[in-house]
């Protein structure tokens, strides 16, 4: 058993309206910052998975994304699987 | 001027306790799935950024994020520039 840390980035889909992100870039304009603009918000998660190899892991992720992580009406996601780093503290 | 995307990843300091990253770790562990552990949980921006060069792009972002986007008591952030494909909807 080896452990991986995956990194998930859980994004609105493009069709839906992100208000939080509307609210950021009003707020952003309020303190003189005009050149940002078109803010959208969304999720990061970072995990450790133990499992034997990388692919195994990345399907572990995948179902856990599709069944909790992730709304799929609503949201996209994706996921990037590294290899941890031993003798690293987490 | 050019148009920058910039992706920036908002995450709690390793030090602070993350209760959302604990409930989600909590929910996995009762869908069975025992695998994934150390869930931390943090924030995904995209947004876009009218400068006329990557660099000053980035300082802008950096800005924001300094300013508005994260709590540097709390937090770390990364940013990284892309130069936005033309023709590409937003």
């Amino acid at each position: 058993m080896k452990t991986y840390t995956a990194s998930i980035t859980v994004t609105l889909r493009r069709a839906i309206l992100d208000v939080q992100g509307k609210a950021v870039e009003h707020a952003l304009h309020s303190l003189h910052m005009p050149a940002l603009g078109n803010v959208r918000i969304g999720k990061h998660i970072e995990l450790d998975v133990q499992a034997p190899d990388k692919e195994t892991a990345h399907g572990l992720v995948m179902d856990a994304c599709s069944k909790l992580l992730s709304n799929p009406v609503m949201e996209d996601f994706s996921v990037h699987i590294m290899e941890k780093a031993s003798g690293v503290p987490a």
